[in-house]
Protein backbone atom coordinates (compact mmCIF):
# COMPACT_ATOMS: atom_id res chain seq x y z
CA UNK A 1 0.00 0.00 0.00
CA UNK A 2 1.62 3.31 -1.10
CA UNK A 3 -0.76 5.73 0.55
CA UNK A 4 -3.04 5.84 3.46
CA UNK A 5 -6.84 7.76 3.60
CA UNK A 6 -5.88 11.68 3.10
CA UNK A 7 -8.11 13.04 6.16
CA UNK A 8 -9.82 15.98 5.72
CA UNK A 9 -10.05 16.83 9.30
CA UNK A 10 -6.67 17.75 9.18
CA UNK A 11 -5.04 20.89 9.04
CA UNK A 12 -2.85 19.81 5.95
CA UNK A 13 -4.46 20.48 2.57
CA UNK A 14 -4.88 17.07 0.77
CA UNK A 15 -2.59 17.16 -1.75
CA UNK A 16 0.01 18.68 1.32
CA UNK A 17 -0.57 14.97 3.19
CA UNK A 18 -0.51 12.91 -0.46
CA UNK A 19 3.13 14.51 -1.01
CA UNK A 20 4.42 13.57 2.17
CA UNK A 21 3.22 10.04 2.14
CA UNK A 22 4.46 9.56 -1.32
CA UNK A 23 8.12 11.21 -0.34
CA UNK A 24 8.51 9.06 2.23
CA UNK A 25 7.45 6.10 0.46
CA UNK A 26 9.89 7.09 -2.48
CA UNK A 27 12.62 7.96 0.08
CA UNK A 28 12.59 3.14 0.28
CA UNK A 29 12.98 3.18 -3.18
CA UNK A 30 15.32 2.79 -5.70
CA UNK A 31 16.21 5.10 -8.68
CA UNK A 32 13.89 3.83 -11.17
CA UNK A 33 11.62 2.26 -9.74
CA UNK A 34 8.32 2.75 -10.91
CA UNK A 35 5.38 4.48 -9.06
CA UNK A 36 1.78 3.05 -8.95
CA UNK A 37 -0.54 4.92 -12.04
CA UNK A 38 -2.92 7.58 -11.11
CA UNK A 39 -6.09 6.11 -10.82
CA UNK A 40 -4.09 3.62 -8.02
CA UNK A 41 -3.22 6.20 -5.71
CA UNK A 42 -6.57 7.88 -6.25
CA UNK A 43 -8.03 5.26 -4.99
CA UNK A 44 -5.53 3.97 -1.86
CA UNK A 45 -5.91 7.99 -0.68
CA UNK A 46 -9.72 8.23 -1.15
CA UNK A 47 -8.89 12.06 -3.00
CA UNK A 48 -9.94 13.61 -6.44
CA UNK A 49 -7.43 13.23 -9.64
CA UNK A 50 -7.04 16.50 -9.16
CA UNK A 51 -5.03 15.98 -5.97
CA UNK A 52 -3.26 13.22 -6.65
CA UNK A 53 -1.85 15.22 -9.59
CA UNK A 54 -1.16 18.06 -7.45
CA UNK A 55 0.73 16.00 -5.28
CA UNK A 56 2.41 14.67 -8.47
CA UNK A 57 3.87 17.34 -9.89
CA UNK A 58 4.98 19.30 -6.45
CA UNK A 59 6.97 15.77 -6.31
CA UNK A 60 8.11 16.55 -9.96
CA UNK A 61 9.66 20.17 -9.30
CA UNK A 62 11.65 18.95 -6.28
CA UNK A 63 13.23 16.43 -8.88
CA UNK A 64 11.94 13.53 -6.60
CA UNK A 65 9.82 11.84 -9.72
CA UNK A 66 9.85 12.28 -13.14
CA UNK A 67 7.13 11.54 -15.32
CA UNK A 68 7.36 10.37 -19.60
CA UNK A 69 4.43 9.97 -21.70
CA UNK A 70 4.29 6.32 -21.91
CA UNK A 71 6.30 5.33 -19.21
CA UNK A 72 3.99 6.68 -16.91
CA UNK A 73 6.21 8.02 -12.94
CA UNK A 74 8.90 6.83 -11.59
CA UNK A 75 11.72 7.98 -9.15
CA UNK A 76 14.01 10.19 -10.42
CA UNK A 77 17.64 9.33 -10.25
CA UNK A 78 18.61 12.67 -8.29
CA UNK A 79 15.91 12.15 -5.62
CA UNK A 80 16.67 14.88 -3.18
CA UNK A 81 17.22 18.96 -4.41
CA UNK A 82 18.32 20.28 -0.88
CA UNK A 83 18.14 23.50 -0.83
CA UNK A 84 21.12 25.76 0.78
CA UNK A 85 19.97 28.69 1.91
CA UNK A 86 20.73 28.38 5.69
CA UNK A 87 23.04 26.68 8.15
CA UNK A 88 21.20 23.43 8.69
CA UNK A 89 22.42 20.03 9.35
CA UNK A 90 21.59 16.86 7.68
CA UNK A 91 18.81 15.65 10.47
CA UNK A 92 17.28 19.53 10.30
CA UNK A 93 16.99 18.94 6.14
CA UNK A 94 15.32 15.88 6.43
CA UNK A 95 12.66 16.10 9.42
CA UNK A 96 11.62 19.58 7.21
CA UNK A 97 11.52 17.31 4.09
CA UNK A 98 9.07 14.99 6.06
CA UNK A 99 11.80 11.71 6.53
CA UNK A 100 12.37 10.61 9.43
CA UNK A 101 16.92 10.65 9.63
CA UNK A 102 18.57 8.38 11.80
CA UNK A 103 22.35 7.96 12.34
CA UNK A 104 24.67 5.24 13.15
CA UNK A 105 27.74 6.12 15.02
CA UNK A 106 30.66 4.33 13.40
CA UNK A 107 33.30 5.71 15.24
CA UNK A 108 35.30 8.45 17.55
CA UNK A 109 38.58 8.27 17.80
CA UNK A 110 40.99 11.08 19.01
CA UNK A 111 43.39 11.82 15.79
CA UNK A 112 46.17 14.08 14.97
CA UNK A 113 45.12 17.25 12.56
CA UNK A 114 46.86 16.68 9.22
CA UNK A 115 47.26 19.65 6.66
CA UNK A 116 43.64 20.27 5.70
CA UNK A 117 41.96 19.03 8.68
CA UNK A 118 44.51 22.02 10.86
CA UNK A 119 44.07 24.65 8.36
CA UNK A 120 40.49 24.17 8.30
CA UNK A 121 40.10 24.71 12.06
CA UNK A 122 42.98 27.04 12.19
CA UNK A 123 45.00 25.00 14.45
CA UNK A 124 48.36 23.60 14.20
CA UNK A 125 49.46 20.81 12.81
CA UNK A 126 49.50 17.97 14.52
CA UNK A 127 47.17 19.25 16.79
CA UNK A 128 44.45 16.58 18.66
CA UNK A 129 41.42 16.62 17.39
CA UNK A 130 38.01 14.40 17.82
CA UNK A 131 36.79 12.66 14.73
CA UNK A 132 33.87 11.50 14.54
CA UNK A 133 32.19 8.69 11.75
CA UNK A 134 28.32 8.58 11.53
CA UNK A 135 26.18 6.75 8.62
CA UNK A 136 23.05 8.76 8.30
CA UNK A 137 19.77 7.38 6.82
CA UNK A 138 16.63 9.27 5.52
CA UNK A 139 13.93 6.89 6.39
CA UNK A 140 16.50 4.12 7.09
CA UNK A 141 17.86 4.66 3.44
CA UNK A 142 21.88 4.89 3.43
CA UNK A 143 22.43 9.00 2.51
CA UNK A 144 25.10 10.22 3.79
CA UNK A 145 28.34 9.26 5.19
CA UNK A 146 29.47 11.98 7.97
CA UNK A 147 33.46 12.46 9.29
CA UNK A 148 33.51 15.65 11.31
CA UNK A 149 36.63 16.74 13.11
CA UNK A 150 36.42 19.16 16.04
CA UNK A 151 39.47 20.76 18.27
CA UNK A 152 39.41 18.87 20.94
CA UNK A 153 38.25 20.63 23.54
CA UNK A 154 34.99 21.08 21.88
CA UNK A 155 35.25 17.51 20.58
CA UNK A 156 35.45 15.95 23.77
CA UNK A 157 32.19 17.17 25.23
CA UNK A 158 30.56 16.32 21.72
CA UNK A 159 31.92 12.67 21.79
CA UNK A 160 30.51 12.36 25.04
CA UNK A 161 27.19 13.14 24.16
CA UNK A 162 24.44 10.91 22.76
CA UNK A 163 25.32 10.78 18.78
CA UNK A 164 22.94 8.21 17.92
CA UNK A 165 20.09 10.57 18.55
CA UNK A 166 21.07 14.48 18.22
CA UNK A 167 23.12 15.83 15.74
CA UNK A 168 26.90 17.69 16.01
CA UNK A 169 25.03 20.92 15.92
CA UNK A 170 22.30 20.55 18.22
CA UNK A 171 25.82 19.33 20.60
CA UNK A 172 27.28 21.94 20.11
CA UNK A 173 25.10 24.79 20.55
CA UNK A 174 23.47 22.90 24.02
CA UNK A 175 26.22 21.12 25.81
CA UNK A 176 29.49 23.63 24.44
CA UNK A 177 26.89 26.43 24.83
CA UNK A 178 28.33 27.68 21.27
CA UNK A 179 26.41 30.45 19.16
CA UNK A 180 26.81 28.58 15.30
CA UNK A 181 27.43 31.63 13.14
CA UNK A 182 27.98 30.18 9.69
CA UNK A 183 29.77 28.11 7.70
CA UNK A 184 31.55 27.55 4.26
CA UNK A 185 30.31 24.53 2.12
CA UNK A 186 32.49 23.44 -0.54
CA UNK A 187 30.95 20.83 -3.52
CA UNK A 188 32.79 18.54 -5.35
CA UNK A 189 32.58 15.68 -7.43
CA UNK A 190 34.66 12.57 -6.42
CA UNK A 191 34.95 8.64 -6.77
CA UNK A 192 33.89 7.05 -2.99
CA UNK A 193 36.42 5.18 -1.11
CA UNK A 194 35.57 1.25 -0.70
CA UNK A 195 34.99 2.14 3.01
CA UNK A 196 32.10 5.23 1.77
CA UNK A 197 31.10 2.79 -1.58
CA UNK A 198 30.05 0.22 1.04
CA UNK A 199 28.62 2.16 3.68
CA UNK A 200 26.07 3.99 1.25
CA UNK A 201 25.27 0.51 -0.70
CA UNK A 202 26.61 2.40 -3.87
CA UNK A 203 29.05 1.03 -6.58
CA UNK A 204 32.23 2.64 -6.06
CA UNK A 205 32.54 3.52 -9.56
CA UNK A 206 29.79 5.68 -9.26
CA UNK A 207 30.40 9.37 -7.91
CA UNK A 208 30.15 11.13 -4.45
CA UNK A 209 28.69 14.99 -4.19
CA UNK A 210 31.21 15.83 -1.40
CA UNK A 211 30.79 18.61 0.50
CA UNK A 212 33.60 19.89 2.88
CA UNK A 213 31.89 21.94 5.43
CA UNK A 214 33.84 24.49 8.00
CA UNK A 215 31.45 25.88 11.09
CA UNK A 216 31.89 28.86 12.64
CA UNK A 217 30.91 29.95 16.23
CA UNK A 218 29.61 33.63 16.66
CA UNK A 219 33.06 34.73 17.74
CA UNK A 220 34.41 33.22 14.28
CA UNK A 221 36.40 29.69 15.88
CA UNK A 222 36.17 27.26 13.51
CA UNK A 223 34.44 24.51 15.62
CA UNK A 224 33.63 22.27 13.03
CA UNK A 225 35.26 20.81 10.13
CA UNK A 226 33.38 17.93 8.54
CA UNK A 227 33.73 15.59 5.19
CA UNK A 228 30.54 14.88 3.73
CA UNK A 229 29.68 12.22 1.13
CA UNK A 230 26.53 11.87 -0.52
CA UNK A 231 25.08 9.05 -3.04
CA UNK A 232 26.03 11.32 -6.48
CA UNK A 233 22.40 9.63 -7.81
CA UNK A 234 19.97 10.77 -4.64
CA UNK A 235 21.60 14.15 -3.92
CA UNK A 236 21.57 17.62 -5.57
CA UNK A 237 22.33 21.07 -3.87
CA UNK A 238 20.54 24.21 -5.17
CA UNK A 239 21.91 27.81 -4.28
CA UNK A 240 20.21 31.01 -5.65
CA UNK A 241 22.52 33.69 -6.70
CA UNK A 242 21.90 37.13 -7.44
CA UNK A 243 23.30 39.21 -10.24
CA UNK A 244 24.68 42.41 -8.51
CA UNK A 245 25.16 45.66 -10.25
CA UNK A 246 29.10 45.42 -10.67
CA UNK A 247 28.24 41.80 -12.31
CA UNK A 248 26.15 43.59 -15.16
CA UNK A 249 27.36 45.02 -18.65
CA UNK A 250 26.49 47.90 -19.72
CA UNK A 251 22.97 47.70 -21.96
CA UNK A 252 23.46 49.22 -25.22
CA UNK A 253 22.28 48.30 -28.29
CA UNK B 1 60.76 30.31 -16.28
CA UNK B 2 58.03 30.44 -13.72
CA UNK B 3 58.56 33.95 -12.85
CA UNK B 4 59.32 37.32 -14.62
CA UNK B 5 60.42 39.94 -12.00
CA UNK B 6 57.88 41.59 -9.59
CA UNK B 7 57.65 45.20 -10.68
CA UNK B 8 58.62 47.80 -7.75
CA UNK B 9 57.20 50.60 -9.27
CA UNK B 10 53.59 48.56 -9.62
CA UNK B 11 51.03 49.55 -7.30
CA UNK B 12 50.42 45.70 -7.14
CA UNK B 13 51.85 44.52 -4.01
CA UNK B 14 54.62 42.43 -4.65
CA UNK B 15 53.25 39.09 -3.56
CA UNK B 16 50.12 39.81 -5.52
CA UNK B 17 52.21 40.49 -8.71
CA UNK B 18 53.93 36.59 -7.52
CA UNK B 19 50.36 35.41 -6.80
CA UNK B 20 48.96 36.27 -10.28
CA UNK B 21 52.20 34.90 -11.64
CA UNK B 22 51.96 31.69 -10.28
CA UNK B 23 48.00 30.93 -10.96
CA UNK B 24 48.36 31.58 -14.90
CA UNK B 25 51.68 29.18 -14.51
CA UNK B 26 49.23 26.53 -12.36
CA UNK B 27 46.79 26.45 -14.88
CA UNK B 28 48.41 24.79 -17.46
CA UNK B 29 49.76 21.98 -15.36
CA UNK B 30 48.36 18.69 -14.58
CA UNK B 31 47.25 17.94 -10.94
CA UNK B 32 50.50 16.57 -8.78
CA UNK B 33 53.05 18.67 -10.89
CA UNK B 34 55.68 19.74 -8.38
CA UNK B 35 56.13 23.70 -8.30
CA UNK B 36 60.19 25.06 -8.65
CA UNK B 37 61.35 25.55 -4.61
CA UNK B 38 61.10 28.72 -3.13
CA UNK B 39 64.60 29.84 -3.88
CA UNK B 40 64.37 29.47 -7.48
CA UNK B 41 61.24 31.54 -7.20
CA UNK B 42 62.47 33.49 -5.19
CA UNK B 43 65.71 34.17 -7.50
CA UNK B 44 63.39 34.46 -10.84
CA UNK B 45 60.86 36.83 -9.37
CA UNK B 46 63.43 38.75 -7.48
CA UNK B 47 61.99 39.62 -4.22
CA UNK B 48 62.03 38.29 -0.57
CA UNK B 49 61.65 34.53 0.94
CA UNK B 50 58.74 36.47 2.76
CA UNK B 51 57.00 37.57 -0.03
CA UNK B 52 57.54 34.44 -1.76
CA UNK B 53 55.89 32.40 1.32
CA UNK B 54 52.87 34.36 1.09
CA UNK B 55 52.09 34.23 -2.24
CA UNK B 56 52.83 30.35 -1.72
CA UNK B 57 50.02 30.99 1.34
CA UNK B 58 47.24 32.28 -0.46
CA UNK B 59 47.06 29.71 -2.96
CA UNK B 60 47.39 27.16 -0.57
CA UNK B 61 44.28 28.49 0.95
CA UNK B 62 42.69 28.99 -2.22
CA UNK B 63 43.42 25.37 -2.79
CA UNK B 64 45.47 25.90 -5.73
CA UNK B 65 48.48 23.96 -4.63
CA UNK B 66 49.11 21.68 -1.59
CA UNK B 67 52.35 21.96 0.42
CA UNK B 68 53.74 18.88 2.23
CA UNK B 69 56.87 18.39 4.48
CA UNK B 70 59.31 16.48 2.30
CA UNK B 71 57.42 16.35 -0.86
CA UNK B 72 57.77 19.93 -1.87
CA UNK B 73 54.76 22.04 -3.26
CA UNK B 74 52.15 20.37 -6.11
CA UNK B 75 49.56 21.66 -7.84
CA UNK B 76 46.73 20.11 -6.06
CA UNK B 77 43.86 17.56 -7.34
CA UNK B 78 40.86 20.39 -7.22
CA UNK B 79 42.52 23.28 -8.77
CA UNK B 80 40.10 26.23 -8.53
CA UNK B 81 37.91 26.83 -5.92
CA UNK B 82 35.46 29.03 -7.34
CA UNK B 83 33.06 31.00 -4.72
CA UNK B 84 29.31 31.06 -5.17
CA UNK B 85 28.23 34.65 -4.51
CA UNK B 86 27.04 36.52 -6.65
CA UNK B 87 25.85 35.62 -10.59
CA UNK B 88 28.62 35.67 -12.79
CA UNK B 89 29.57 33.62 -15.73
CA UNK B 90 32.45 31.62 -16.68
CA UNK B 91 34.47 34.07 -18.51
CA UNK B 92 34.14 36.58 -15.25
CA UNK B 93 35.32 34.64 -13.21
CA UNK B 94 38.28 33.58 -14.48
CA UNK B 95 39.00 37.08 -15.53
CA UNK B 96 38.45 37.68 -11.64
CA UNK B 97 41.12 34.60 -10.95
CA UNK B 98 43.73 36.23 -13.60
CA UNK B 99 43.10 33.62 -16.15
CA UNK B 100 42.44 34.37 -19.47
CA UNK B 101 39.12 32.75 -20.58
CA UNK B 102 38.23 31.24 -24.11
CA UNK B 103 35.12 30.06 -25.63
CA UNK B 104 35.03 26.92 -28.66
CA UNK B 105 31.60 26.98 -29.93
CA UNK B 106 31.13 23.26 -30.87
CA UNK B 107 27.39 23.87 -32.16
CA UNK B 108 24.53 25.82 -32.57
CA UNK B 109 20.92 24.14 -32.88
CA UNK B 110 17.38 24.42 -32.62
CA UNK B 111 15.98 21.58 -30.50
CA UNK B 112 12.21 20.92 -29.11
CA UNK B 113 12.38 21.42 -25.42
CA UNK B 114 12.15 18.03 -23.87
CA UNK B 115 10.34 17.96 -20.26
CA UNK B 116 13.87 19.12 -18.57
CA UNK B 117 14.07 22.15 -20.39
CA UNK B 118 10.29 23.11 -20.78
CA UNK B 119 10.01 22.57 -16.93
CA UNK B 120 12.99 25.45 -16.23
CA UNK B 121 12.37 27.62 -19.19
CA UNK B 122 8.58 27.34 -18.21
CA UNK B 123 7.67 26.91 -21.64
CA UNK B 124 5.60 24.16 -23.33
CA UNK B 125 7.48 20.21 -23.71
CA UNK B 126 8.28 20.46 -27.49
CA UNK B 127 8.31 23.98 -28.19
CA UNK B 128 11.32 25.64 -29.84
CA UNK B 129 14.82 26.31 -27.78
CA UNK B 130 17.94 27.28 -28.75
CA UNK B 131 20.82 25.20 -27.82
CA UNK B 132 24.43 26.27 -27.84
CA UNK B 133 27.25 24.00 -27.42
CA UNK B 134 30.65 25.47 -25.84
CA UNK B 135 33.97 24.42 -24.75
CA UNK B 136 35.19 26.52 -21.94
CA UNK B 137 38.67 27.41 -21.76
CA UNK B 138 40.81 28.77 -18.85
CA UNK B 139 44.93 30.06 -19.96
CA UNK B 140 44.45 27.31 -22.90
CA UNK B 141 43.44 24.35 -20.95
CA UNK B 142 39.95 23.11 -21.39
CA UNK B 143 37.90 23.52 -17.87
CA UNK B 144 33.89 23.45 -18.73
CA UNK B 145 31.77 22.10 -21.21
CA UNK B 146 28.75 24.26 -21.29
CA UNK B 147 25.09 23.28 -23.03
CA UNK B 148 22.62 26.51 -22.70
CA UNK B 149 19.13 26.38 -23.92
CA UNK B 150 17.73 29.89 -24.47
CA UNK B 151 14.03 30.49 -25.74
CA UNK B 152 13.62 30.80 -29.10
CA UNK B 153 12.96 34.34 -29.71
CA UNK B 154 16.23 35.41 -27.39
CA UNK B 155 18.14 32.80 -28.33
CA UNK B 156 17.96 33.62 -32.19
CA UNK B 157 19.58 37.00 -31.32
CA UNK B 158 22.50 35.58 -28.53
CA UNK B 159 23.22 33.00 -31.98
CA UNK B 160 23.75 35.69 -33.76
CA UNK B 161 26.20 36.97 -31.84
CA UNK B 162 29.90 36.48 -31.53
CA UNK B 163 29.58 33.61 -29.43
CA UNK B 164 33.83 33.02 -29.33
CA UNK B 165 34.11 36.08 -27.61
CA UNK B 166 31.41 37.03 -25.84
CA UNK B 167 29.72 35.38 -23.15
CA UNK B 168 26.09 34.39 -23.53
CA UNK B 169 25.52 36.57 -20.46
CA UNK B 170 26.68 39.68 -22.05
CA UNK B 171 24.89 39.05 -25.13
CA UNK B 172 22.13 38.79 -23.29
CA UNK B 173 21.97 42.01 -21.60
CA UNK B 174 23.39 43.89 -24.46
CA UNK B 175 21.79 42.72 -27.31
CA UNK B 176 18.62 41.48 -26.14
CA UNK B 177 18.61 44.74 -23.54
CA UNK B 178 17.54 41.96 -20.33
CA UNK B 179 18.57 42.64 -17.09
CA UNK B 180 19.36 39.70 -15.59
CA UNK B 181 18.08 39.21 -11.65
CA UNK B 182 18.99 35.93 -10.61
CA UNK B 183 19.75 32.21 -11.04
CA UNK B 184 19.37 29.01 -9.48
CA UNK B 185 22.26 26.63 -9.45
CA UNK B 186 21.81 22.88 -8.64
CA UNK B 187 25.06 21.04 -8.23
CA UNK B 188 25.32 17.52 -8.59
CA UNK B 189 27.97 14.54 -9.02
CA UNK B 190 27.99 12.78 -12.38
CA UNK B 191 29.74 10.55 -14.56
CA UNK B 192 30.57 12.76 -17.70
CA UNK B 193 29.46 11.32 -21.32
CA UNK B 194 31.73 9.77 -23.44
CA UNK B 195 31.23 13.48 -25.92
CA UNK B 196 32.32 15.56 -22.38
CA UNK B 197 35.03 13.33 -20.97
CA UNK B 198 36.63 13.79 -24.61
CA UNK B 199 36.14 17.36 -24.97
CA UNK B 200 37.46 17.84 -20.99
CA UNK B 201 40.64 15.61 -22.03
CA UNK B 202 39.52 13.51 -19.01
CA UNK B 203 38.77 9.68 -18.06
CA UNK B 204 35.67 8.84 -18.50
CA UNK B 205 35.31 6.93 -15.61
CA UNK B 206 36.04 10.19 -13.65
CA UNK B 207 33.09 12.23 -12.48
CA UNK B 208 32.47 15.78 -13.44
CA UNK B 209 30.84 18.21 -11.19
CA UNK B 210 27.72 19.14 -13.35
CA UNK B 211 25.82 22.35 -12.25
CA UNK B 212 22.37 22.86 -13.53
CA UNK B 213 21.91 26.62 -13.67
CA UNK B 214 18.77 28.09 -14.84
CA UNK B 215 18.61 32.44 -14.99
CA UNK B 216 16.09 34.40 -14.79
CA UNK B 217 15.49 38.29 -15.93
CA UNK B 218 14.49 41.36 -13.61
CA UNK B 219 10.78 39.86 -14.28
CA UNK B 220 10.90 36.43 -13.49
CA UNK B 221 11.41 35.34 -17.43
CA UNK B 222 13.48 32.03 -17.27
CA UNK B 223 15.99 33.29 -20.17
CA UNK B 224 18.95 30.65 -20.03
CA UNK B 225 18.85 27.19 -18.67
CA UNK B 226 22.44 25.54 -18.64
CA UNK B 227 24.03 22.17 -18.25
CA UNK B 228 27.11 23.01 -17.07
CA UNK B 229 30.27 20.05 -16.85
CA UNK B 230 33.32 20.74 -14.80
CA UNK B 231 36.29 18.22 -14.50
CA UNK B 232 35.71 16.31 -11.21
CA UNK B 233 39.55 16.94 -10.51
CA UNK B 234 39.60 20.80 -11.07
CA UNK B 235 36.85 22.51 -9.95
CA UNK B 236 34.75 22.82 -6.60
CA UNK B 237 32.58 25.13 -5.45
CA UNK B 238 32.26 27.09 -2.21
CA UNK B 239 29.11 29.03 -0.55
CA UNK B 240 28.87 30.80 2.80
CA UNK B 241 25.90 30.04 4.27
CA UNK B 242 24.45 31.69 7.54
CA UNK B 243 22.77 30.29 10.96
CA UNK B 244 19.96 31.79 11.40
CA UNK B 245 17.65 32.28 14.33
CA UNK B 246 15.18 29.65 13.25
CA UNK B 247 17.98 27.52 12.74
CA UNK B 248 19.37 27.66 16.27
CA UNK B 249 18.54 25.12 18.77
CA UNK B 250 17.82 26.36 22.05
CA UNK B 251 20.76 26.67 24.36
CA UNK B 252 20.45 25.12 27.89
CA UNK B 253 22.38 23.04 30.12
Amino acid sequence: VWLHRAQRASRLPLHHQVCDQLRIAIAGLPPGAGLPSEGVLQAQAGVSRTTIRQALGVLVTEGLIVRERGRGTRVSLLRREQELTSLTGFAEDMLMAGLQPQAMVRGVTQVAADQRVSERLQIPLGSAVVRIERLRLACARPTLFDISFLPLEIGDIVAKGNLTDRPIFELLEQECGIRLRDANCRFFARLPSHRVAAELLMDPSSPVLAMERTTYSHTGQAVDFEDLFYRGDSMSYTVRVERTASNQTATSG
